[in-house]
């Protein structure tokens, strides 16, 4: 047998989003690219800013000597001030560049977490619908996934958590806004949240962790403030990705931020500091840690999604699917109109239309549309839409 | 407790190269950058070849529409296909693109690699002495390293493996040319290797894998020829990484090579590409992937690497100490005067010269030099060796 059990399992489980993916391509080989209409892929179609095009611009065109070779495993000291001194102008709390870590990626940050807090069997709470990577993640470090429901409008459930929290809970894990439903947390759950994990800690004598996966922190609609987590619970961790802010998800470059008030952040970060060396990172991309230097709190097209968000809204409530608004990211989390929302995504096929189900996001019974593409892509998708809201009797 | 047993484990027994690199750090500001002869990392002070710096301009200069976006986690079409035609043409065997996996360097595809094939226990066997992470990406993923030992000329061992290889046998993990000893495995070696390791798949019933890490493949001196793994066992899957042939260790890329011969590639391959997204990697950085794409077989100043070879080798030995003439890389491994090599580096330290004790490579009694620096690095380094030469009585 060529590969591991888990290998086998992980392939039977895992990649929806990938599946749907593959299916695009066949489907645009078929039928020509401007006939399908995929919604199913968190790759924005948006170019970075330009900005970000300039920086790397001058950076490839006057290279330093040594700005291709290996920096300390944390990442570059200028990058990571430039960071610090970000997170300190928006959350007023004194970050300096040894509370951060640059990384490969939010996806990257977030395994060097796991590695470096948990104990095999370490409990860590996700709440559903859920990034489907966030599973693997956990398990890759001998954690489990606990699933903790949200509520109607995809709020984490805080009487349903209470009793998912136990002796052997490590951390809960929030993302926010989120992928799949595009919600967004506001200060007063992150608070009551918050507060429950204290009175757990204090309950079990244990150390639970809040962390924050946040790629989506600066694509927030309505005007809304994005609350930190840092102020709410000591043990704090952070975690972005400049995938979406800055439109260069093939980069892989991001980072982790520890609340710089974490009584314990020495051996955290040493620890952290290190997996991100022995897992394979070593360091984040040496010339994008340079390049995101001097973008920090810049954000593409949050008009442009609001604006999206806004036309899709419209016209799938009108048509009558059962939709939370969301208040960032680029996705949209409706109802599946029958209950097997696999089924509903195979008929939306038919008109050339891609989503992904809901059970790739823990949350059977609705579907995720991604609406970072075109216009004339969301367009074009509406007649599809339609003929399955009449079809199944919306 | 802020992080898991692992972690404080990890960060007692690991890093020696990492805390050689600090104490270099605490020493150049003390003495000043120009009177400590640093030589113990792996960090070429060369710049990556013209090539390079053209390629990333062109590209920075002229972006094209979705190059910073998700590819598949493969990598680029393209990209693989130029690493498939530099392989064919180097070995004769028709590689294509499906046979390549690109990877955030050959950190990032040995613990793809590991994830992808091992059960837990399942032990992979790695020889001393070794880079010594290789025994984290193992663990990584819940594999057991197996230590086997090499003869007085760092070359495998053969009859001592033959007693180490058990029916838990997974791997045999090989690395040449090699980092700390520079020596090269010839042609023989891998396939008195390679047979022993059939006559164990007989013997066990099972099936080994012969992984190859060949970051240090094109810096080969005396014009030695590469002894490709592929034609001597069916199972064999060789890493690279342009870390060190176009001096871009800071940028994380390489690639994983599957021999396309090999009887279960199908399913090898698929679990390959999806680890590479679930361990967090997700794909390598798409810049570098189309940055390397068009420097397949470039390498750097490897007249220069030789040179310097020679130039160390002669006056070490000629100050009696005791060394296996390297045949690639940029290290050599002298023996220690002492058998105690932490003392022996320490005592190196107060001429001002940081090396790394053979035991952060699974080899007491043995030092680690690193060549990859400036020639008057290596000069002003010899008044330490002759000095510590004289104090041990060589």
């Amino acid at each position: 047998m060529a590969v591991s059990r888990r290998t086998i399992r992980a392939m039977d489980e895992g990649g929806w989003i990938r599946h749907m993916f593959e299916i695009g391509i066949q489907m645009k080989k078929l039928h020509g690219e401007d006939k399908v209409y995929d919604l199913s892929l968190g790759n924005p179609v948006m170019e970075p800013p330009q900005q970000f095009k300039t920086r790397v611009k001058e950076l490839a065109s006057s290279p330093s000597v040594g700005m291709h070779r290996y920096m300390p495993n944390a990442g570059y000291s200028w990058t990571r001030t430039a960071v610090a001194e970000m997170l300190e102008s928006e959350t007023s709390i004194p970050f300096t560049a040894n509370d951060i870590v640059m990384t490969c990626g939010a996806a990257g940050a977030l395994n060097v977490i796991f590695e470096t807090i948990l104990n095999p069997k370490d409990e860590v709470v996700i709440f559903s619908p859920f990034f489907g990577e966030f599973t693997f993640y956990i398990e890759n470090h001998q954690g489990c996934p606990v699933i903790a429901p949200t509520d109607y409008s995809f709020q984490p459930n805080l009487e349903a958590l209470e009793n998912l929290i136990t002796h052997r809970t490590r951390a809960i894990l929030i993302n926010s806004p989120n992928n799949p439903s595009g919600v967004l947390y506001p200060e007063l759950i992150i608070n009551k949240l918050s507060s429950l994990i204290q009175q757990k800690e204090n309950q079990y004598d244990t150390e639970i962790f809040l962390i924050s996966d946040e790629p989506y922190r600066r694509i927030i609609f309505d005007g809304a403030a994005y609350p930190h987590i840092f102020r709410h619970h000591n043990a704090t961790i952070a975690v972005h990705s400049h995938s979406k802010d800055l439109a260069v998800p093939g980069e892989r470059i991001g980072y982790i931020a520890v609340n710089p008030e974490y009584t314990e952040k020495a051996p955290l970060l040493d620890g952290i500091i290190s997996w991100n060396r022995s897992l394979g990172f070593v360091n984040a991309p040496a010339m994008m840690q340079n390049a995101i230097r001097t973008l920090q709190g810049i954000s593409v097209y949050v008009d442009q999604y609001q604006r999206k968000r806004d036309y899709l809204y419209d016209q799938l409530t009108g048509m009558g699917y059962d939709i939370v608004k969301p208040q960032g990211a680029f996705y949209m989390f409706p109802k599946s109109p029958i209950d097997d929302d696999t089924a509903f995504v195979a008929a939306l096929q038919e008109w050339n239309v891609l989503t992904v189900p809901g059970k790739g996001f823990g949350s059977p019974g609705h579907f995720r549309i991604s609406y970072c593409v075109e216009d004339r892509v969301l367009e074009g998708a509406m007649e599809g839409f339609a003929r399955a809201a009449n079809k199944f009797g919306l």
